[in-house]
């Protein structure tokens, strides 16, 4: 098979390249991408626990624990324990990461119009549907 | 903007599961996605040396060159000095590599039907031609 064919040649490659773009767009606001995603999770979807958060953007426990570790130590976050389950973290954002969400959103914003750039509004629509169906899909 | 708009989000998490997905259908030949991604530069498109791999692959010299250590102690390539250029380096399969390249096929021919059971042939067309626009658009 032709490598421009295989499925993970196509995802890899063009992941990489999107990846370092939005890492270089979020860079001024020392932001990764990881750490936009849970903000995401935190402003956008309310998602206020490590386990909601990581499934969410389908990390692994260790993988999300260590991402809010460093968002922590940023002041982006703050963890407190739920006073009705001592056992539940709970995650919230902090004022400084409320005020960055308007130029994070901008940059995602720019990120997205960078990569559609030479796609038709139906083959933005097809792609972005293909990508959920194999997300959801049961392999 | 929600996440499933957000095309980073759609790809590392698309990339990471059909990464995994390849790397289980791999896993009884020992080879890695990477090392496959190789060996078809070498067996498809007679590419033979670290620099064309490497930009064929989109990835940088030092990870090709690691990859290709490795590949070299797993015995699937060899390495050899250019006689009318010694400064070039030219990569080969071996012949256990060659024997191999049946059942890699497959295994990325099963790759292709998991993750695109869910779309119609038009999806999957439009899809690839998205993924390759922005492999090679200029941002």
């Amino acid at each position: 098979m032709e490598l421009n064919d295989c499925i993970n040649y196509l995802l890899t490659t063009s992941q990489n390249k999107v990846f370092k773009h939005f890492k270089y767009l979020l860079d001024p606001y020392n932001i990764t991408p990881a750490e936009y995603g849970v903000l995401n999770c935190l402003v956008n979807r309310n998602l206020n626990t490590p386990k909601s958060i990581g499934n969410a953007l389908y990390l692994e426990p260790s993988t999300i624990s260590g991402i809010l570790d460093k968002m922590s130590k940023k002041g982006l976050i703050t963890r407190k324990t739920d006073t009705s389950n001592r056992r539940i973290v709970l995650i919230e954002e902090t004022g400084k990461a409320y005020d960055l969400w308007p130029a994070l959103e901008e940059a995602v914003s720019r990120l997205n119009d960078d990569c559609f750039s030479d796609l038709t509004n139906d083959e933005r629509d097809t792609l972005k549907n293909a990508l959920l169906k194999i997300m959801n899909s049961d392999f």
